[in-house]
């Protein structure tokens, strides 16, 4: 039990807003593809009234994602990892709006990865926090950038991002291997085949890549289908290599969107994997916890 | 000693043509940044004569490159691995043009690739049969698509692409990871990082991806480096999995333009390998030699 709040939920993409109870259920919802790439003049807070502008502006608002970012409206330092609701509670950035709104900013995590040196989260911490009742302790949030993140206890320990979503949408979109594909018919077995081929030889991608038009020239694989093949082949290559050298009997979750989350279970279901998907809106309740850490509601 | 011909050289961004006298010595010469792609409405003999129309007519023309692909003038279909320069003589498409010109077109090669079922090349086997009388027997020719072809006595008996080049211009151009970048200057440094930082994981691809951004972000490598840093994770990568369980001891030869062979021979050297820069005219010496086995010159 806790005190009623606005969750938000600003992204790269979109905008999401929740009015939640004192028992964490969602009472009242808005969305729009009003992402802060798509806000003009650093006009968040009218972007924010023009959908929340009749919700209680005496409940704080918990906002989460890449809305700290520096493209976005107030650009908040990393947390440093390992880190949990604690942390991030102490490091939340309270933000009053001209309209009276208290806005708490939950920053993001950075993390010295052993293998890059530096990466980076926003919003996907908060997406685990909320996550972490189920007692899954590993995660993976597909997307433009995929994230790996590990917990032990109920702090995030490490996590690795893999650029899959944007890449798939550069080589589908930019590349000569979307010259060949007519429409993107979701073939199972066509992704099933381009994970395998990444399974076979990780290392080799920039190679395999070819393969998406040279199976399309010999008709190996249907010009509609050939997207499904490339996905596969991408999500294939990602999958190997984060799970490489870890417990193959861990416990999975994927956290996102419904068909992605269904291309990973897919993906890693083939590689032998336990995995399961997890609640959609995790944000949600990542948000009640650390504000609650807080004492803000 | 053979008879003058007009080498055609004839590929996706440039065209080249040049006269070549009985001895295999460039008399004359013209290029363009015509490549196929640029040619409108089919009209390939009007680009042709408008860059050699006062060159005499009675010359044949030997053409290779994807001037012979689908999307090109004439489509020829694929000579099958192996073949060198007398099974390429045996596959050469006559065309008579209506100025009157005989235009022989080098087929491409086809290969049952182990790694991906499906492998071509266009131009580039007539780069190396061009290369042979050098002794080397291990080619490597950069570009868009690099390709890696292995030669047994005269024959292509192998080769693997790599979207190298293409992958280097989407992620430079159209993804985040140019959003960091300002200007590229070339940084030996920051490129011999890349292919350090590829070669410790070359199945990491798209999560090292990332670090393009991280370094910047984090000011580790230079606003004006970080391109250079791409490139040498893309090209450490694909060097790392083209030499995968090779002959180290090989020498390998690099083919094609000298601001990229010298970025392969960098990342090939780093790897301990033997290498060299071919000759930048071995696609006219290599024509010569196909002609020449097919009695056509």
């Amino acid at each position: 039990m806790s005190k009623p709040f606005i969750a938000l939920d600003w992204g790269t993409s979109s905008f999401r807003a929740y009015a939640v109870d004192g028992d964490g259920k969602v009472v009242n919802q808005v969305s729009a593809p009003e992402g802060i790439l798509a806000v003009k003049e650093q006009k968040f807070e009218e972007t924010l009234e023009s959908h929340i502008g009749n919700w209680d502006k005496k409940l704080p608002v918990i906002a989460s994602g890449m809305i700290t970012s520096r493209q976005g409206w107030v650009e908040c330092a990393y947390a440093e990892c390992p880190a949990g609701a604690t942390q991030l509670a102490k490091s939340l950035h309270v933000h009053k709006t001209t309209s009276g709104r208290q806005v708490h900013f939950i920053t993001g995590m950075h993390f010295k990865s052993p293998s890059i040196h530096h990466d980076v989260i926003r919003g996907e911490e908060t997406q685990v926090v909320g996550s972490l009742a189920s007692g899954a302790r590993h995660f993976v949030t597909p997307g433009t950038h995929s994230k790996w993140i590990e917990v032990e206890g109920k702090s995030v320990v490490s996590f690795a991002t893999y650029m899959t979503g944007e890449s798939f949408a550069l080589y589908r979109q930019q590349s000569i291997l979307g010259r060949l594909m007519t429409g993107d018919v979701a073939d199972a077995a066509a992704f099933k085949r381009g994970v395998e081929q990444a399974f076979a030889d990780p290392a080799g991608l920039l190679h395999a890549l070819f393969s998406v038009r040279t199976l399309g020239l010999f008709k190996d694989v249907a010009a509609e289908s050939l997207s499904s093949y490339l996905s596969g082949l991408l999500i294939g290559t990602e999958v190997a290599h984060a799970t490489m050298g870890h417990d193959r009997s861990a416990d999975y979750q994927i956290l996102g969107s419904a068909s992605l989350a269904e291309a990973y279970v897919t993906a890693m279901k083939l590689a032998g994997l336990k995995v399961t998907t997890g609640d959609p809106l995790c944000v949600i309740s990542g948000q009640r916890e650390i504000a609650h850490a807080a004492g803000v509601i």
